[in-house]
């Protein structure tokens, strides 16, 4: 049970509910940024990021930065890509879109291959279309936090590679780091950007990425200028090795409590074998949508080889709308979130099953999420 | 008294020591960043900036963003700018040379005026630029954090708004904000960037930063797009409207740990008068100068009326480097910072003196500091 005061549950998909440990660590008195005890827990957390990204190589880089999971997008656009550059984005929803409007923002000239909602862009029409033009990068959002989308990387990292193998693979992670399995070195990713507050389980205000020594060295051998600043790899690169070799280094101050809070969670993540954490999130993912298929309801992803394993996003019964719902489960004491998906914003909810409410047995609180829907749909005159 | 573990007293210019509320609002548990009660605290917090800045025109516009104080540089050089565009940046050390290097990252053409170590260009020599040549934005370091130098922004601003009236005056206050007097709408600002770990005295993590009508409007009437996407104030300006106004909005998840402990921080500074907070920084800032001018030593920043009040920077007797001086203060439990001006590094340190250590009178921080310097100084041989 946690110790934390009574609060409604929060089972969006991030910020998530988080663990009693990690809390307190954002507690933690105030430390030097550049003094020996933060620069070892820094240090820590960078290299403990690396197991949690499953990369072996040296060659890798990770990065722990001030800011949301948005900036890491600005990282991916600002560094990697040239302005004029080709991008083939993977489109499965709000943040396909996002991503594409970001790396347009920073000159990239983008190709969006869009799937219908609920749906995700299929290997054939990826090799078709990496067929027809040389590109640079080709993005795909691991888990669409608007449809509950998961989209399929093994093999569509071996497409790439047999099809166009100089085009960078760089994976939107936000919602997936943490919760679904994510093999940086042997799927062959130039790039993984998340955040902290997803299933990472840390509160939020932390742009958490990894990228290849294929992304590094494109990034050196850039032809023009990084037109950015606090988002420039050239800042971050050598502030980031330093703090893993345990030496002090300044570019901007980092969040010493954030940080802290980092630490906490990935010591906690990797206590236990990565494959057990995954395959929990796969089962509780099983048990909530057997759940809702029994309640008669569809999921935005249609088909289960599409369907992400730390949240689901699920079509209300015809004539009710998330704004009726949403309150209802309010007072039942659970938080979901509404649809954002523009096309069918209204018609569905999300609801956010990662990270402590998942992995901690004691935590009730999916269950109860899940009891408060079908209790709330009763009560809405809904019969399964 | 802290009700806080025992640990060395953080007496750099900033991070610096929080006050007890502030940390456990880091611990504040989970909650939406779209739920009412989130957005309540942010549209407050963004409420509450309005009066520590002391602007009371309603075309003024505060934001508040998950990154550094770095961040607001790029805020400002990527919004208010448009390549090719012409700006004087009045340098006073390392932190004015990042801003200025900040602006070239984004095609700004940029002029430095740059004073002496330990001076700040002075109003004649600025008039006399300003005249030379027609400036889309002129920019000030209130207090350049290297060096210790406080710049003077009222006299500056008549100048500028003589001089040269269209040029938009922006002024980096990260280590000013809430330790020395800004009277934004008074002294006919645009712009003031700072962030949370310093004087506000909230952690590490948040750009913090205050635009006026005007720079709004040179934002709008820009030529060319903003060439960023987590800096653009597109993306931001109506999230912050929309949060003050307590309707939820979304563009990227902010941190609600941090803007709960930034709500509390702020509550208590505006407790009392702000003019009561000024003067007794510039009390306490008073007889730290006093002890370290008793103890035979010099300032960085050698004129009394360009020394700051939040910190000061102090350079160490002939044959005494910041190496051998800082690891003897932290067994006295006092951390204090090494220089980071180029051309004087090792020959000074910096003790930052703002906030709770010098608001709370419970807190011995100050005293211990130095009385710690002076028992190390003696150790090591000085005779004052």
């Amino acid at each position: 049970m946690s110790r934390q005061p009574e609060h409604p549950a929060l089972m969006i998909p991030g910020p998530i509910e988080f663990d009693d440990a990690v809390l307190q660590s954002m507690s933690h008195y105030s430390e030097s940024h550049v003094g020996p005890g933060f620069v070892a827990t820094f240090g820590e957390t960078l290299t403990m990021l690396r197991k949690l990204f499953q990369t072996t190589d040296p060659a890798s880089q990770p990065y722990v930065i001030s800011g949301s999971g948005t900036l890491g997008w600005d990282i991916v656009a600002a560094n990697l890509v040239e302005p004029g550059e080709d991008v083939l984005v993977l489109t499965t929803g709000y943040f396909s879109d996002g991503f594409a409007d970001c790396f347009k923002a920073y000159g990239g000239n983008v190709t969006q291959l869009r799937a219908p909602v609920g749906e995700r862009p299929q290997l054939p029409e990826i090799e078709k279309a990496l067929k027809e033009k040389k590109y640079k990068m080709i993005t795909v959002t691991h888990v669409d936090t608007s449809t509950g989308v998961l989209s399929e990387l093994k093999d569509l990292s071996a497409l790439v590679r047999k099809v166009s193998p100089e085009t960078l693979l760089v994976v939107d992670g936000v919602c997936s780091v943490a919760c679904e399995e994510i093999q940086f070195d042997e799927w062959k990713l130039d790039g993984v950007v998340t955040a902290s507050q997803k299933a990472i389980g840390c509160p939020a205000g932390l742009s958490i990425s990894m990228f290849s020594g294929r992304a590094i060295e494109a990034f050196q051998n850039r032809k023009t200028p990084v037109a950015a600043y606090f988002a420039s790899m050239k800042n971050w690169t050598h502030i980031m090795q330093n703090y893993e070799a345990k030496k002090p280094s300044y570019f901007a101050t980092p969040s010493p409590q954030l940080v802290h809070a980092l630490h906490t969670a990935l010591t906690q993540i990797l206590a236990k074998p990565l494959s057990e954490r995954f395959a929990r999130h796969r089962e509780v993912s099983d048990r909530v949508k057997k759940t809702i298929t029994e309640l008669g309801l569809k999921q935005v992803a249609a088909k289960p080889e599409d369907q992400a394993h730390g949240m689901t996003a699920i079509y209300l019964p015809e004539g009710i709308k998330a704004t009726d719902i949403l309150p209802i489960l309010a007072k039942k004491g659970v938080v979901w979130a509404g649809g954002i998906h523009k096309e069918i914003a209204p018609k569905y909810v999300r609801f956010g099953h990662m990270g402590v409410s998942v992995m901690d047995p004691s935590r009730p609180e999916v269950d109860k999420a899940l009891k408060a829907l079908k209790d709330g749909l009763v009560e809405n005159g809904y019969k399964a």
